[in-house]
């Protein structure tokens, strides 16, 4: 499973996503739109588990945080960053490096690592361990560093 | 759990989110520009989910996409919608209409409506019965209409 999301996850960056194949393609924009804003319900559900990690821990808000980052991870971002989204405006200009659209093998190896720790996250929080859902809120944020240090510009 | 869902997200809606209460609170331009995310990301899932029950099925796009739009419903979105982000501009100005921070037992009630719609999408999903998808996509996107009508002015 976690091999078959690493492929799916660099095929859909190497490759355009077949969905819209009959209809019409989403514009490169919009494609960026979503990813930006994906990437923010990401930062979102991080910021909550960050606040309860270090303060009074929420078990039920963990959980719903952790499964929203998990089921993110799981759904196929690759597709969003099709051919002809290397540039572009979404919210703002894209801060993707142009080197992501020419290294599938790496993205997928960072996007494996990223999907694996967000499954991982969820399994934690469902234990209610506060410590342990801090060190794996931790390797999940590696994972993040890792990718952005990798392919993504400054905002 | 539906209603124990619906009244999460009464509760989001009706008070302030304490998980932030240790450390600063985030802004309402931040929250605000996550809750159009979140929106953005459910946006790109329907599209997807849409263009598959319209022509070539791929099951497996379907359940990421199905399951992506459940863990969103279910991640607790009223806390987006904290006191004090009646006004302001995240992404863009919002555009929530005044009306949903006084009338929380309407808002509980559509997004009960929308939360176990999504939840049972996500089912349907999973047995890969384009029709059924489909039924149940539109289902869905009542919910999404009904709570745009009473709450969301025009873009």
């Amino acid at each position: 499973m976690k091999f078959r999301n690493m492929l799916l996850l660099a095929a859909g960056v190497a490759a355009a996503s077949g969905t819209f194949a009959q209809q019409a393609q989403p514009k490169p924009e919009t494609l960026i739109k979503w990813r930006q804003s994906a990437y923010q319900v990401l930062a979102w559900n991080g910021a909550r588990i960050k606040a309860n990690v270090e303060g009074q821990y929420n078990k039920d808000e963990v959980v719903r945080a952790a499964n929203s980052t998990a089921a993110i991870a799981n759904s196929g971002l690759g597709a969003l960053f099709a051919p002809g989204t290397e540039q572009g405006k979404g919210w703002h200009d894209t801060t993707v490096k142009p080197e992501l659209f020419k290294d599938p093998k790496k993205v997928g190896e960072l996007a494996g690592n990223f999907v694996r720790e967000a499954n991982e996250l969820a399994k934690v929080a469902a234990t209610g361990d506060q410590a342990a859902v801090k060190a794996q809120f931790g390797n999940l944020g590696k994972t993040c560093k890792a990718c952005h240090d990798e392919f993504k510009n400054k905002d």
